[in-house]
């Protein structure tokens, strides 16, 4: 039987992640395909990720075909999965994302901040045309998407595009259970963690350890400083006024919600000395090439790890064998609320425990969201509605109301400023303004 | 290690399948003490099963210590899991459940017709002093109730006593996917069920084979007369105009709501010729307890399956085994609706497939009920929601709008009659009013 | 200025009612041009009515031209208002509506029983061409509908035709406004009711009188036989536990839903010694007629209150009143819920108190609905729902699932049986099927 | 018949506001009795403003008996309405709520920011001690409160005290509803505008004039800077972007949200150079009551109507007439959103515009909040459940969760910061922290 994966955007550095998680799986998810698409740009990038990636299979003796293509539409037929890493307009488009909105004094977050907000215009058109093609080639196909801001993209297909297999996955879930059982010294296979809200704005209310609730003593943790953020985000840490008052475990980006003055001082202080995170991860992807070129490379390398995303494939690959296998364990993804999160809106995609079955995923209820916080979530759902009406409207003044709106942002002049220079910066990524 | 189970109602003919089933999964739940707690009343039955329960035990070889009495709070110290199968008022009550509204014209349904009414009444006030003593007692301690009507007790105990661990089951959902599975000639284990509704007012809307959607299938099946009903329902089967229509999976008790006219002139007719239900499983105990006293017998009797009631105990120790393994596999239990439904309330117990997780269990999201049975759904909810305000106050007036809102009766005249019929004939059994 | 109101329906008994209307509040609606619209069957009641509206007029010394028509597009041109009393398939239609679920052991309710399906199925299409024809001729009028079942065709109207410019009224909170000023003793302008429901199924909560809150006074009554029927339906009266039960006003229509069997022996009584209702509204309105053939009749003769729809059309005259002066006033019309009943959809349509604008009705708060009636209201709400819904798309199996949802039929059995038969019996008059 | 008026904090400047509102009024709303209350501190201007409101009654004929006193108890025995405007410490108090957080670098906004928090904090307990004296002594009294923030101490009244007959008043609405009238050159009473949000954040949706939606016309008037802003709030004006996107009116309150950067320079800038506008407000106050002191005063002086303030007084006794008078006219005030907005709990307390009866107000549906601001609305109203919940607990964490979910503040380090600062500061007059 043929079980043939896609990954849409294979010339990124990640893929070696997510080849060594297929190599990984094999015996219970048997890969028979494997095709790595890119686009024109991504030509060279292609052909390096491709060349190693072989190596790495050959090295790993299982049976599985890799090829390489610009031809997206030929790729994706017969594809059982297809995963999705793509960053339209490159690391420069992220650089002017947290560039522009520094330089007037807001915080260039590239998630969900005014940065977000452009790389979700410009990666939502690109999005629709892939979804349709998949709609076309491979309807029976799921389409994992770990494109940020993952959420937002998922919502945007699920709701305007016509393919309604897609499934949003990030790696914070996953780094945040991790972190949490190196903290416990527990294995992080018996750490659960309950999830509250979306992508990126996800707080954890409970933590168990094979059923036994421990979360007092990951908040007892967290007050000195426990950090659970990825390789990108130099976590401030939370206070105990903080934790004693929430009772919830944040994530590595809620830094830049509730500690924005602070995180704002030191992006500018950094920015002046070094230039913006997009251009270190730039140095660090020349370095990552470099290193995947040595055709003794036959594995993933350590580097690779240093990245904010590291994990997110290993998150794709987890998912995609349990929808294969139809296992129905418990996995954080991002998908229709359908009443899970009882104060948001049952089309909204949320960021929840959910079963993973053959038919995809299935959420389990959280019932009302934590008084403290359910405001800031609320909010931040009705931010996310409104960039997926004018990434898909292209309409000059919805982009207003989504960056006025940002809780980041929330100025009725800036907003304007921020809202023409990005638009002018990126406009050949935008054809739909 | 201790693992203590108490069985209130432990002189109920069912006990000899819950010991044996509970010596059937001694590997991965492994019981050490059970207590078999009965009333006065029920002294003779409760040892006779008594000494039964002891030779299944000593034939297993199991270390387990089974012991009985009718000292209930000496009996739950200590106890890790309770389960209740009791029936205040013994079937002679039941009888009179049903005989009196059949002599009025009106289905005798005793789970959720009038008769019902009347069992929820009898049963609330004992099993909220049952609740309370394990609140005092085992305050650890899951309560897992399969009494009838299984859902109103769980909501009446989980909104009105000070113990929250309740769970309520019931075998009709495990009746449903095991017809099922026997129908399609695959394992009962590989077969799942999306279950949307309430106890004995639950729907099927999606039937899937390890993960592969079978539905239509089984809706074909299901009009050419499956019939998945307990012993104690004799299914009149559904037409394909029915099934073709809903697309749903009803369950044997819709028969009572949908079929109202053929069940009722069935009804009155047997009851003419040989009396009601109760009376039929009068003479069944009678004849199980004379097998049971065989001092040669050493197992369940297969008689014990006729018994509309069977594979209830199996239900309970499946889930206390996954309680205690914090398995999180997937049960249809009774539990607070959570956001599940998003057409009920939050705080109204329904029947949904659920993690079942150390900590109980966790609905996954159903969304909004299909929109052909959401009016009857809100409705039954609405009128067990008017049957526990009653059962909890004793007021005559929450009595009455009890009556004449369950969709049986419905009939201004009639609620008051049996209204005040059932209340003389039950009187020694409702404290409350 | 010009005013003009275009009456569909106009060869309709009740048109004299609604001409005496206008001429009453001329002073403040000062309608200049009123045209008369039927179908070629009912060209000879509309000459009939046609003379005596203009004798009236004449009489009045009001300066309004009135005339008549078979052609409907261009009577709507330059409309304000346009008032719909149409009877698709006459009174023999409603006669088979009546007798077909009667000769089955069904109540045949002609507005949301069986019949009542039926005679939604048969106006649907032809109130979805007139508001098309508005939306095209005459965007800016109000279309005041009081066919019945007023509150569905509303729906069906709002939902799913283009013009949103519709309101649907009925006599009956009117009457039960009039009943109970009478048995207070007060007039009924300083009567409120608060009215909770839908159309035909509303209960009203609380009486003031010049804001006092009467409502226990009139309970009382209403325990003693207080009456507010139209004159087409027999009350049997309510009983003291009823009242002290729900502390609602029900209306005349909620006999069928809660005193079922008695009105069911009463109808198929009545009917096998005088035919139905349909059958004594034909004679009536042949005497009608006859009485509005005399040249020397100048007003609306008495007789026409014996009719059950008396009053509609003074409701109707009070809302264009009031929309035309933007009176702010208080009255009670069937439009979109928009959250005033908590427990139902935003989009459902209900009857309510509401305030009448330029700019249409506004709901007024009425918050969760009373315990008691949830249940039963929200189902049908939700059987009304299955009606619009097959109405629109003429498919059988929607139209099997409004006749088995509705709670005078829901039987699977029977609901084939009616359903059957009546597509067929009015088959001329259901394109859509 | 007696009509009796107690005013809490009659020692305020802002009575003869309302004496002359009273007075005015008189025809239709003919009070008898006025007793002016305030506590110790306030007696030397209790006696001022008790004899110029004697004055004004006396020159204004009507028979109306007024007296003062500190004794509250007795005040109330009788009352039919008791108003209350009262701030508890004063305007020293308010000095504090405006100067510490403007400190720290955030606005120091009185009524629903940082010191807002604690003018809740401050006022709650007061109120909850005043609404159980009116539930003891004068059950039937409507208690009218126009003390800030009113929306909040409205919720914190109706959840928490016993008494139910309270509605809270604000003069924005009032407002904006005039300076519409003004710009668009019509009466004030021609004007009505659809109001949605709550107190100090609320938009207008829609105007009209005499029924016709004048809409568009006043959002082109907003962006060309019309200023419906009372006297103490200088308003920085809208920008066409804004109000093109939005197309809602705002409310004056709304800079400090959408233009907080400008704001906070334009405030510290005031503060260095005039201090707080609590300081600018003692000395108006001085002089106002040296004015008032003037024994040939006999009506409420102009200088008056600069204080921000002006106009809540007429606002207040509109409501008072029209309750008295059960008028059913349309008035915005704070009350139970009982369904009206959807988004919005039942419970919560909105500013809508609400039919005012002799039982109270009745909110007019409003359903869906506008896309564009459901977000902040939400989060706002989710922030004042904190506050209200913090105050009745004089929890630390409950307050700290309040401080860091105003958006205003939302910084984890800051907000402990301005906790801390301000409860020292206030500690006398917060006996529940």
């Amino acid at each position: 039987m043929n079980l043939k994966i896609v990954i849409i955007g294979g010339g990124s550095s990640y893929t070696p992640e997510i080849i060594e998680g297929i190599i990984r799986r094999h015996h219970s998810f048997p890969v028979t395909e494997i095709v790595l698409v890119d686009i024109e740009e991504g030509k060279e990038k292609l052909q390096i990720v491709g060349e190693l990636s072989k190596r790495m299979i050959l090295k790993s003796g299982k049976p599985i075909q890799l090829t390489w293509t610009l031809d997206r539409k030929k790729a994706l037929v017969g594809a059982d999965f297809v995963s999705t890493q793509i960053r339209v307009g490159g690391l420069q488009a992220r650089e002017k994302d947290e560039r522009i909105p520094l330089s007037h004094g807001f915080i260039g977050q590239e998630t969900n901040g005014a940065g977000g907000i452009f790389k979700a215009f410009r990666t939502i058109p690109v999005m629709m045309e892939l979804a349709a093609d998949i709609h076309d080639l491979c309807p029976e196909a799921w389409m994992i998407n770990f494109t940020n801001p993952a959420g937002m993209i998922t919502e945007a297909l699920l709701k305007h595009s016509d393919h309604k297999k897609v499934i949003g996955v990030c790696n914070i879930p996953f780094n945040m259970r991790h972190s949490t059982a190196e903290i416990l010294n527990v294995s992080p296979d018996d750490v659960e963690i309950e999830f509250i809200g979306m992508n990126h704005f996800v707080f954890g209310r409970k933590v168990t350890v094979n059923g036994q609730d421990r979360t007092e003593e990951v908040l007892e943790k967290l007050k000195k400083g426990l950090d659970y953020s990825p390789a990108n985000i130099v976590n401030l840490g939370w206070s105990s006024t903080f934790i004693d008052s929430t009772k919830l475990l944040p994530n590595p980006y809620h830094q830049y919600y509730f500690q924005t003055k602070d995180v704002l001082t030191k992006d500018i202080k950094a920015f002046e000395e070094n230039g913006t995170r997009a251009e270190k991860v730039q140095e660090l992807e020349k370095s990552l090439f470099d290193l995947y070129k040595n055709p003794e490379l036959q594995d993933k390398p350590k580097e690779l790890e240093e990245r904010g995303g590291a994990f997110y494939s290993d998150v794709a690959c987890s998912l995609m064998d349990s929808i294969y296998n139809d296992r129905k364990d418990i996995q954080t993804v991002n998908t229709f609320n359908n009443g899970a999160i009882t104060d948001l809106p049952t089309d909204a995609v949320v960021e929840v425990n959910s079963i993973i079955t053959k038919n995809g995923p299935e959420p389990i209820s959280v019932g009302p969201l934590p008084p403290v916080v359910k405001g800031v979530i609320y909010e931040m759902k009705a931010f996310e509605e409104l960039v997926i009406k004018a990434g898909i409207s292209g309409n000059y003044n919805d982009a207003y109301t989504a960056m006025i709106m940002n809780p980041l942002v929330r100025d009725e002049k800036g907003s304007k400023i921020l809202l023409d220079e990005l638009l002018e910066a990126h406009k050949e990524h935008l054809p739909q303004f």
